[in-house]
């Protein structure tokens, strides 16, 4: 993030400020690395939610798009042509959200994942009378203990049940990797692989996913496709864990202090209605860019209280730029975003698309 | 809460549900409350952020309405014509938030808070060319260590300056208590109230609020007025520390079991897109009702991971109600939400007017 604040002076805070340079230089960073390791790139876009950003990601070399709800996913096709092809990462179940997917696959090429068959049926129902397919991956569990089934056997036994079901096709394997899993994830896929291969089914996919480790994603080459989110923005929780710097951080929330109530205290107008009080194991609920001597303590809803050891030497007024824990949830806050970039003499303000998509 | 899953059979999930006659029954306890111990009451509407539950507010007796932000304030004054009389308890920077002020009391009484002469010169600069002037009350802080002045001599000097800047008028006092601070608030403001007047300033208002110990205010007799939140829904906090039960709280989320991928492991369909990181000094993110057994471990942005001792005894498609952490944030990640009623045959679908409005 450069610090741009007389750029925004006519900005009203708190906004979230989006740096576009920096968002295109960590987009071409990734995909150069994947194109450099044969993998294919699919960007989670439930860290933007902008059908604008997801058209730079396609630009660059990405083979589609990662969502995670339908209405997410139905939000972005909208708002795009360049989007044609979409992986929804989720368990969908219910006649009615099966019918909001069914409609979204006459619009784009499509694939979801599945972990039990009892999602299956649902779906094999749904699309049984489609005149074409829905292709469905299988989530398997490598570690990370959320959905997935749990060992390549079940993998296998659930990738037969797709390949048997009316109205689905079996797309291959997904996982979200546990932390520092790629060789998790290689011995799992490899195995499950070999045993659906065994069948005489073929795994043209197999894809895995997360910024934290994504550039030790060619550790498990049986991967075939990698679908990071965050690293578009990235945050505080990857410069802490090493993953990138603050100049790599292309989100930040544009902040007023509007109360100096003691030598070592202010509150500035962003809170957790803003901010999110996603910690992701860090203590404090962000970064003030340039002061490093001051932690954002505690939040309230609209509130956030900022700390330091010696004379803060903040007065009221003055404009922060906060680089949040958790970019994705933050994004997901707010109706609009403001895109710059050195080019742009004015912040453009965008409508976050898919915000608060979450059915 | 009542348990009416089988009224919102339609309802796609996740989805914010109110049980309006538990909202109604929560105002009236606490309007009962203050009319017996005669103090106002000026309810923080961040918790709902609907005009419709404001007006219930103001039908049973309340004064006005708090605000936090001034596109909160507009926003709902927007959207109902019985809002007549609003406090920010905000300190409001900025040229363009003070001009949106001033637009703002052309419409209603209006009055704000100010915790620095800083302040209170970018208030009197936006409203000394105005026909009326604007109220203005002094933050105090009684404990909290947020905003506000340290000491009633500081309140004392901030209400002279107040009352001879152009454009004002001075209020009164206010204060967002500590935990368990009516002694300390009724300490402050006496002492304050007793120096004001002392220069000849009259005390109109002394606001204090906060739910949890709202059934406790009258024992600070000098409060005139209590802003109270969360009371109107409740949530799992509350019931946590006390203050109500279960059958108190008016808000849940509907969610449904999207995998069960082990026996003591379920995956609901919301994550912390709805549900919201805040724990509020909780471990867990949620209770889910009539499931005592079950503890919510872990929030993905669009998973929530609920794991048990015994088996879970829960299937894929089941649905359940999630009584979140804090009810005031989770209101404020949907643009909707439903309400029910013993009389409604239907969920009413609601958008939630002030949502996201934090400039």
């Amino acid at each position: 993030m450069s610090l741009r604040l007389t750029e925004l002076a006519n900005l009203s805070t708190p906004s979230v400020v989006i740096d576009l340079d920096v968002a295109r230089a960590n987009i071409r960073r990734f995909q150069a690395y994947a194109d450099a390791h044969g993998l294919n790139v699919r960007p989670h876009i439930k860290t933007h939610k902008l059908p604008h950003l997801a058209e730079l990601q396609i630009e660059a070399g990405a083979v589609g798009i990662t969502c995670q709800k339908v209405s997410e996913a139905a939000a972005m096709v909208a708002g795009s042509q360049a989007i044609r092809d979409v992986l929804i990462t989720y368990n969908i179940v219910g006649v009615e959200k099966i019918a909001r997917l069914a409609a979204l696959a006459r619009q784009v090429r499509l694939s979801v994942v599945a972990d039990s068959p009892a999602v299956v049926a649902g779906l094999s129902e749904g699309f049984a009378a489609m005149s074409a397919p829905l292709t469905v991956l299988v989530e398997c569990d490598t570690g990370a203990n959320r959905c997935g089934v749990a060992s390549p056997g079940d993998a296998a036994a659930l990738a037969s049940t797709i390949a048997t079901a009316p109205g689905l096709v079996f797309g291959g394997l997904m996982t979200y990797p546990p932390a520092g899993g790629e060789a998790a994830v290689q011995r799992f896929m490899s195995e499950a692989k070999k045993l659906i291969e065994a069948k005489g089914l073929a795994v043209p996919v197999i894809s895995s996913g997360g910024t934290p480790t994504m550039m030790q994603a060619a550790n498990a080459p049986v991967v075939t496709e990698y679908r990071p989110g965050t690293y578009v923005y990235n945050d505080r929780s990857l410069v802490t864990r090493g993953a990138c710097g603050w100049e790599d951080c292309a989100l930040a929330v544009l902040t007023t202090v509007i109360s100096v109530p003691a030598a070592t205290r202010a509150i500035v107008d962003a809170g957790s209605k803003v901010l999110t009080s996603d910690l992701l194991g860090l203590s404090g609920y962000g970064h003030v860019l340039g002061r490093d001597d001051l932690v954002i303590d505690q939040l309230s809803e609209e509130h956030g209280r900022i700390v330091s050891n010696g004379p803060i030497d903040l007065k009221v007024g003055d404009r922060l730029f906060i680089v949040p824990n958790h970019a994705c949830v933050v994004s997901n806050m707010v109706d609009e975003v403001y895109l710059t970039e050195a080019d742009l003499p004015e912040p453009q303000r965008m409508p976050v698309t898919a915000r608060g998509r979450i059915i």
